[in-house]
């Protein structure tokens, strides 16, 4: 085991809210009400928006923080969809040194800010406010690439058959 | 930060070996030799075959990690072409919970073990041995889940031009 003082590893998770009654294992884009976002409630960033999250206990896979934190900051029950990258620059946090693991989920039904969270609120993709740590990263770079991935599957789906995938 | 006690990260390189000379910016796939093994020279799973890795110290990056361990247990300079996804359930180390990020790397020359590691030694893609850890699925599932997304990207720009990606 590492015997040293190591990084904490926390995560953000990118909650994709749907309308109610949407069917969250294969939803319709047009069904898509915008990313839920909190206003932290604490310093650092106090009163910034940030995606919610928080940091990994010990026993748990990121997973199961990435399901926790969702509910504890904004109420909602989770569907995890897909894991982003991991970002660990020292320099990224600044209380010290944090991994954060992205995590792409689904919910239906109306966010409620608590926790760490003074609110919690609904923002169409096109109406982001500006982000807190390097969120507006995990946003731009890793959830757009998932979309565009996500795209291009569809396309080859759609010229070649569902069935070679 | 976090107050309790949290999980250590660790990284796990899949390192690909081309033959000397190759442009490893943009090397033909015949040109790969293998992948670099190590035999693991103490528990657990001493004497069984792993991926050269290790665990990230406070104020390094997960690829800074990634670099140094490969150079520490298999000698080789190598350059990271790719993050894996991270693999964090308690029970995937015997010595207790540790996180896992994966990278691709590539590297030309002769890999030499050192360090953890008793041997290193390339293996075909097609001539693997048994892996210590989960690092059998990080292979079958995001080293090849990786390879497939590459061939994938390349047919679309022969099909639709590679600029408009």
């Amino acid at each position: 085991m590492a015997k040293t003082r190591n990084p904490p590893t926390a995560v953000d998770v990118v909650i994709e809210l749907y309308r109610p009654g949407t069917n969250l294992a294969g939803p319709e884009l047009e069904a898509l009400e915008g990313i839920v976002l909190i206003e932290r409630g604490r310093p650092p960033f106090q009163g910034k928006w940030a995606l919610p999250g928080g940091f990994q206990e010990y026993g748990e896979s990121l997973e199961q923080t990435a399901v926790r934190e969702a509910k504890e900051e904004t109420g909602l029950d989770v569907v995890l969809v897909s894991q982003l990258s991991t970002y660990s620059a020292p320099d990224r946090d600044p209380r010290g040194h944090v991994n954060s693991v992205g995590y792409i989920a689904r919910a239906t039904g109306s966010p409620l800010g608590a926790d760490d969270a003074a609110q919690a609120q609904v923002f169409p993709l096109d109406q982001l406010p500006e982000l807190a740590f390097d969120h507006a990263k995990r946003i731009e770079e890793d959830y757009w690439g998932w979309r565009s991935h996500q795209s291009l599957r569809n396309l080859i789906d759609r010229l070649y058959g569902g069935d070679r995938w």
